[in-house]
């Protein structure tokens, strides 16, 4: 199945119903289907041609979802960009994907602007919600108003319709390319399990360009659910959304619920409405799973575990196991179990499967599993090798096929629902000139899970404040990567005997006393 | 994924907990997962490679689902034979398919024995559940038992793992090839709708060897729901297997469920863990209806349309719509929506596709549309051309999508949940000496929906009664495929002008004063 089939199908059985809320923009099924239609078809008047990239880059609207659905819909592949990149790392993803086309939000058309000399092959620059569009740009809004509908391009659902970049233990982002049947594959399984139709109504509160907003980007357009979208996640916005559209159903990040439950003003909203609530990155913190309880009694709590590579669903734990008594209680620290269509085993180093009990790669098998990465056909090779999904991420199957993670293959933190790669911070610290060695660890940060933490050697007579490192860093990597905190030794970081650093060792001090939330 | 990845994951997630009850015989997933890997190995000892065909003709048991299991397991494919078939079916089924391996029940046996010298490719017959197994024959459970499990035989999930047989409009079943990627997504879309998972108990009520059943075959096994099994269809047993086993769920024919809810003892029965029934086959007459609601109060209804080309759902229609009152009211008799996964739409005979109201054929498209029939490339091109499953089927979509059959393009009639194509009956009853003319029609019944009705024209001086006709029909095929009644003419029967008799002028005058079921 393709995109462009869910959406004629929602639009068909909801043609009436309100498809988007977005400030004060509402549109039907078919009226969105209408708008998809259209932009797809401008797109490929300026040229798109199936296959190539268009990519995006703005805060959460309306406009961004017709984006998501339309490049595929005119056989393209729509490339989402983190709005919190530094400029270098913007340039990065569009260059490695060779976007022809480029949907700019108003809040990025200066960025945008300075970097157009070196992105050669940009050809159209297309302003989103922009109410002056720069010399030379097209306005989105134009573009939709003066096309004609296109019926949707011919192509097999094995044909990638999206590239969600992640971070890379080479230290550069990766695209993740992903098939139509990916994306609808992990939406369906996932909605075996959470069971949202046409009844419900979606909140895009987490970035779009996240794969757990993608998620609901897909799954809603699957389920022919409402979606309301709120431009960017602040837990006043969340809340008074969810209150004044009657929100049923979300995907967010552990952080955000912590922010939710705990607003002020969270016992003053309505939010009866609001019955079902996905999270995934890691667990949630038995405390906030409290407040949650107490805040959202009428809640299904849902805690889903994957990654961009599994379109992302892997595994799901569900309600009756957010519990604290009974015969279900206890599993509040595992990530579930495999999903329905989603096979999960963990494998030694040797690519044989591992007992129940034993820690090894967590690898996993399903449709939803990628094409591979973009234009990285040996990592591609090498990650899927066996027609496994290689993780990265080490964990064990209890007796019930409960997966618990315990530790993460590519030295990766976790901060606010954000993957940061140790290897990323720790190019960009490397290239501050006073530096000669450098380790970027997680250590434990209340709000964010984890918190970048850099711990470094400086050159023989050099010099450099933890605030020199922290500013020179955010001209190179994206502020949540940067690190929060800086310590300066004077004795070399412990290594292995190959010259690795040993992450353990610098983390142990940080964590000796926390019960650590390791996926 | 394949139907052994489900196997894998169920016995993963429920290892300890039941896989299937029958009769006094309960097995574990991980016993289940075994014993369909020592069945499979079995078959390959015996010589089953990837692509052949084994068939099975037996009441409804623990081992028929083993073997549905274990035949793609072991790279083979399963086929499913009609227990109510005359013997010449029976041998076209399995002539047609080429099974090399039959699995028989101990009350086929008798059969079996008098085709075997017609089955030149049958290489291996197996009884099951027989207490001693003629000469030559080998037993089901010996098998099992002294086999060494094998991992399952790698393969892709475009490969075929089943074949259900169907009945032709040429008067021939033929044979509907279904891959492990369709019969998965149809159970899987099925889900995303009906919502069973670990914690249900599916009924095997009705026969296995049905798609209706096929549908409860692999959704259980994907939701890895405890699988209940009764030998054949009674109402007491099936109310009796309700209370017993806290069966949640099951998928029935309209037939089945006016003998349940009308049953005398079923008020008797605690059927409280019963939360959802879907039936299939066509829509509920509302007196039914209404009696399900009052004795099954809090059982979620939901109607399935589909074929078994289709895996076999294509619409469902949801317990919101199972109401008599309230603006969800007035849909009980559409077939209801496309699945999420399944795209549905009405063409024109010319396969354009018509508007919203108008009736054509009902085509669609989706993962779970079969790779085509067995054996039969023309017809198989010409049912999915332009990639969409002609179904054969006549209806109109309603503004929200709701899906109404006015007709059958196949000239098809449905008795107690079975497909009797015309073709069939006619083939038969032209077989009989004394029989000029004769055209097969569904008439009412209140128990079966509708009842074969047979008008035949005999040859100039020729006699036979109808009491005749109908023995003659029953040495040739199935009993609910034969007349019920038989009407003799004197006056040749209305035809077009191309020949073909006037169905609808035969049937008007049984039809005119009906609140007819047509789908």
């Amino acid at each position: 199945m393709r995109i462009g089939s869910a959406l004629r199908r929602a639009a068909a059985i909801s043609p009436t119903r309100t498809a988007t809320t977005f400030t004060d923009r509402t549109h039907t099924w078919e009226k969105l289907a209408d708008r998809v239609a259209r932009l797809a078809s401008a797109l490929r008047t300026l040229g798109v041609e199936r296959g190539d990239r268009v990519a995006i880059l703005a805060y959460n609207s309306d406009s961004y979802l017709e984006a998501m659905y339309a490049a595929p819909w005119a056989g393209a592949i729509i490339v989402p960009i983190n709005t919190r990149l530094a400029q270098p790392e913007v340039l990065h993803w569009l260059s490695d994907s060779g976007a022809r086309t480029w949907l700019v939000g108003g809040e990025f058309i200066s960025m945008a602007m300075s970097l157009r000399d070196k992105l050669l092959n940009v050809r159209d620059y297309v302003a989103v919600d922009a109410l002056v569009p720069p010399q030379g740009w097209l306005a989105y809004e134009e573009l939709v108003r003066d096309a004609q509908p296109i019926p949707e391009i011919d192509g097999t659902d094995n044909e990638p319709a999206a590239i969600f970049y992640t971070g890379g233990t080479t230290g550069q982002s990766k695209g993740v390319t992903l098939s139509h049947r990916n994306l609808l594959a992990s939406a369906l399984q996932t909605l075996a399990h959470v069971h949202w139709d046409h009844n419900d109504n979606y909140l895009h509160a987490a970035p779009m360009f996240h794969m757990a907003d993608g998620l609901g980007t897909y799954a809603a357009l699957l389920a022919a659910a409402q979606q309301t979208i709120v431009s960017r996640f602040t837990a006043p916005a969340v809340l008074d959304a969810i209150a004044e559209h009657h929100v049923t159903c979300t995907v967010a990040v552990p952080t955000m619920i912590d922010l939710l439950v705990h607003d002020p003003t969270a016992p003053e909203h309505d939010l009866s409405s609001f019955t079902s609530l996905v999270y995934g990155g890691s667990p949630i913190p038995e405390a906030v799973m409290e407040q949650a309880l107490k805040v959202l009694p009428q809640t299904r709590l849902f805690q889903l575990y994957g990654q961009s590579e599994a379109s992302p669903t892997l595994t799901v734990l569900g309600p009756e196991h957010h519990v604290f008594e009974g015969s279900a209680a206890g599993r509040t620290r595992s990530a579930g179990r495999a999903t329905m269509g989603c096979e999960v085993q963990i494998m030694g180093s040797d690519d044989t499967v591992l007992p129940t009990g034993q820690v090894g790669e967590i690898v996993a098998r399903g449709d939803n599993v990628m094409l591979g990465y973009w234009n990285q056909p040996e990592t591609t090779t090498q990650t899927l090798r066996g027609g496994w999904l290689h993780t990265g991420d080490m964990g064990y199957l209890d007796e019930d096929g409960f997966l618990f993670v315990v530790d993460r293959a590519k030295d990766m933190i976790v901060t606010g629902g954000e993957n940061v790669y140790s290897a990323e911070v720790e190019n960009a610290l490397m290239a501050h000139p006073a530096i000669a060695q450098a380790a970027a660890i997680g250590i434990p940060a209340s709000q964010w899970g984890e918190q970048v933490h850099a711990v470094v050697v400086l050159h023989q007579g050099a010099s450099a404040s933890p605030a020199d490192i922290i500013a020179h860093c955010r001209t190179l990597i994206a502020r949540y990567k940067c690190p929060k905190s800086v310590e300066i030794r004077s004795e070399p970081l412990p290594q292995t005997g190959a010259g690795k650093y040993l992450k353990g060792v610098l983390r142990e001090p940080y964590w000796r006393d926390v019960d650590r939330n390791v996926n």
